[in-house]
């Protein structure tokens, strides 16, 4: 039987069905006339290799059965005939021929010499890369979980995307620098598992920072490094539940992302109205919710600051059993104003204070903390450990150098000078070029939010926009309930003629809506 | 009103009541009689800087609210009386004051000044750090959520946690000439947010790295880069809910980390026993459970390799409607035999890959992938997305440079050669000391586990080990049903001699604890 040769049972080009193995199996009756040899295999002897033999032919008969040359149901040539072909022994055919059988792609039968069982079942053809998003599409209906990809994806020239520091001057070189030391002295323990609350180096270094820039004063035991704020809120929603909390309240208009994250996790968001002062604490009363994700140092979108007044009333309804998740999210970056220190400075046990360098630094280093009420810590540190064991260390010593060396604070420093220029520039094209345009909340922040008089709704403007190569969010985007239209327009990223120019394209395409 | 002065409304060092902002408050009657100044605010005239006046000025009050020397319901002193003693304008002394009121920390009274309303909770004395763990605490009872860290905290002088690669040969010099490249070519886009599966090129360096050493054929879109396979475990979770699945079945022996993850996730494990030639797939038909978590390459603790006439069943009991998440974890790490493909290879829409760089390169790297059934992308990705928007992108760019350079290859030949010299190390030295152990699933991986004959728990056994300075596993914490006592062993991070003392040490404990 060892002499019996392969002949492919499915017509060549004929993909394996998904039942294949026993039904072409049993198709494969012994006794089939000798054949062709190994040509269909497509293997020559000038072509085999000096050594690793075995693996060689092994891997060439994989390829045969993944292309269907040789099919499920097919047989083997004898090991003596492939031999002979290929100027082998038949002890290297033998060996390829048992790594198959490892593999579960074939199987000895005892007259039916060895038979091909299972083939890799072809991949079903990969969807077609969507082409680029219609600007009109992107801004039609209920954004969906990948709206932000498919923004990012389309093509523009002018970048009005909030949410990122100026990337183009990220310290590559201190970083370089810093990494370089942190490589030196790294003990090979460090880069086994570890903490998953994170490196004790960087929790004293965020401990610092906290304490000089946000009037926090924690133990680096209290703080616990995780991959961004959308993390931490992923983090605490198992928290959450455990406690009953099955809605967390939002700002409103408040962010999307954010929103969107929340919904994931199975939780409901009702909208609070935020006026001039901040949050809106009788409509939070209102809700009936018993914890609200807050971001009281410059409200996203609008850019209130909430106000000494309304803080007090926050801190009394959160002492009264209600969680604060307080979302510091760009409380760094100021022009105008003295800084207002954080709520968890107040209030440690009914406060989460949720942080990151995602506007510090860059969004896709995936570093920030959180600081939680006491009686949170171990749960989220288990939750922490049962997502991902912890953030990777190198770029966590990394960052805990910056911090340490002042190079993060120089860093900061340095950006506030340019985000100044390029808001200004954004506001005095705005004044020129959106007549009777409002700007919100320009005191500080990576953005401003403008509202517009005219009747158009602000998704028509931002597809009108993006079609003429400008992007940007429509303020509806961030709202649940109905209100004036506007945009939201970071502006860290463009250089001061570019968004001039942007900004005038705005105009434009708002005249032309309008008219 | 504004020259009456403060003084605390509740006793020194008394701490501030939770209700204490209400209370107090009222207690603050206006028309409190002249005081001591500010001589309690501890504040010196000579140590007022040159510039920055307010903010030292409230940075200063605001310490003394959170000492509790400035007591909720206490007036400050007049802005005037401040002033005077300190040198200073009474503008600075109002501005000062006025970024209180904006802390939410006083409020202005008509006829009482200016009254302290909220104060810093202290924080709860934190928990001392527990003391080392006696080794008898750490192996009594069932294995708690923080054993490893427990396990990891324990001093000793042989470390045989199973688990790691050889982390003192961590390419560092290779890592940073690539992060340097990196940091070089890298677009100031790449820094912000991404997309959640992962960079482009990392995802397109993993596929070529599963074509060659693992037999698996898929495009970059196939691929989810993820935190390492703790995290794609947590991704799963509601992917597997959504299809209501309920139990993953897990092999038996099995480890115990995996478990932990996936009861953490609420999902039952029923354990399916290993014999020779893999997990038995009449136990695990019996179990009735419609997921499989398998590691078929050298699978964890018994090194047992998947027979092919295993593999072929297992496939079949996929085919039915099975799905195997197939754990890959150190399938790169063989010795004596020949490489196994992977399950994935075979059947692409009923087995989930997962892999990582923690055995290759390091832990905590935290990154890995995961080559899902095709249905079961879309919502993996969303999974990803809302853990934490994908992985950090430098090191995964860095990673990518050193598949691509042939680094990590070269580095991974280095370390079978040393991995194989400490192997066979800690083989000779159990024939030598451990007299009628067994040992198992030597020829591949970074790990061996010794079952012996005498009646010792292992618990008892590694308890013993511990206290002599020797860490390692039990096997029973690897089991869910009763089995043999035994002890996993890693080797990879301990040096040839250093192991023979270990296992000598183990010997001693064996035998003392056996008469």
């Amino acid at each position: 039987m060892d002499d019996e040769v392969a002949r492919g049972t499915t017509a060549a080009g004929d993909p394996p069905h998904p039942d294949a193995p026993r039904r072409a199996a049993a198709d494969a009756a012994p006794g089939d006339p000798q054949g062709r040899g190994s040509d269909f295999l497509l293997l020559d002897a000038a072509a085999v290799p000096a050594t690793g033999k075995a693996d060689w032919l092994a891997g060439r008969l994989r390829q045969a059965i993944a292309d269907g040359r040789l099919a499920v149901g097919g047989r083997l040539p004898s090991t003596r005939l492939l031999a002979a072909e290929l100027g082998l022994s038949r002890g290297v055919v033998t060996e390829a021929y048992r790594r198959l059988a490892e593999d579960g792609r074939t199987e000895g039968r005892r007259r039916g010499g060895t038979v091909v069982v299972a083939a890799p079942r072809p991949e079903p053809a990969a969807p077609e890369a969507p082409p680029d998003p219609a600007p009109d599409a992107l801004f039609t209906g209920e954004p969906t979980t990948d709206v932000f990809d498919a923004l990012r994806a389309a093509p523009a020239r002018v970048d009005f995307t909030p949410g990122r520091p100026d990337l183009a001057v990220f310290p590559r070189t201190a970083w370089l620098r810093a990494e370089r030391a942190v490589l030196a002295e790294l003990s090979a323990d460090t880069l086994g598992y570890g903490d998953p609350r994170g490196a004790p180096r960087l929790r004293r270094a965020v401990t610092d920072w906290l304490a000089r820039s946000r009037g926090i004063r924690v133990s680096p035991d209290e703080v616990i490094v995780v991959a961004g704020t959308a993390q931490a809120l992923a983090l605490l929603n198992p928290v959450l539940r455990a406690e009953g909390v099955d809605a967390v309240a939002v700002e409103e208009p408040g962010s999307l992302g954010t929103r969107q994250h929340l919904h994931y996790a199975g939780l409901a968001t009702p909208p609070v109205p935020v006026d001039e002062d901040g949050v809106r604490v009788d409509a939070l009363r209102a809700t009936g919710a018993r914890a609200v994700l807050l971001t009281p140092a410059h409200q996203f979108p609008t850019g209130v600051v909430t106000s000494g007044e309304r803080r007090r009333e926050l801190l009394r309804w959160a002492q009264e059993g209600g969680l604060i998740l307080e979302d510091d999210y760009d409380a760094e970056h100021r022009y105008d104003r003295p800084p207002v220190q954080a709520l968890r400075a107040l209030l440690a046990d009914r406060v989460c204070y949720l942080g990151s360098v995602s506007k510090l630094l860059a969004p896709a280093l995936r570093i920030g903390w959180t600081v939680p009420p006491p009686r949170y810590r171990a749960a989220l540190t288990d939750a922490k450990r049962f997502t991902d064991l912890g953030n990777p260390v190198l770029p966590q010593l990394v960052l805990a150098r910056l911090m340490e060396s002042g190079d993060l604070e120089r860093h900061l420093r340095m950006l506030r000078g340019r985000h100044r220029r390029r808001r200004d520039a954004v506001m005095a094209a705005v004044g020129e070029h959106l007549p009777g345009a409002v700007v919100h909340g320009a005191a500080a922040g990576l953005h401003l939010t403008v509202t517009y008089p005219q009747d158009v709704p602000d998704t028509a403007l931002a597809a009108a926009a993006l079609a003429r190569g400008v992007k940007c969010h429509p303020l509806s985007w961030h709202r649940q309930l109905p209100g004036r239209p506007g945009l939201v327009l970071g502006y860290s990223a463009t250089p001061p003629g570019v968004a001039a120019e942007g900004v005038a394209a705005l105009g434009r395409a708002l005249r032309e809506l309008s008219s």
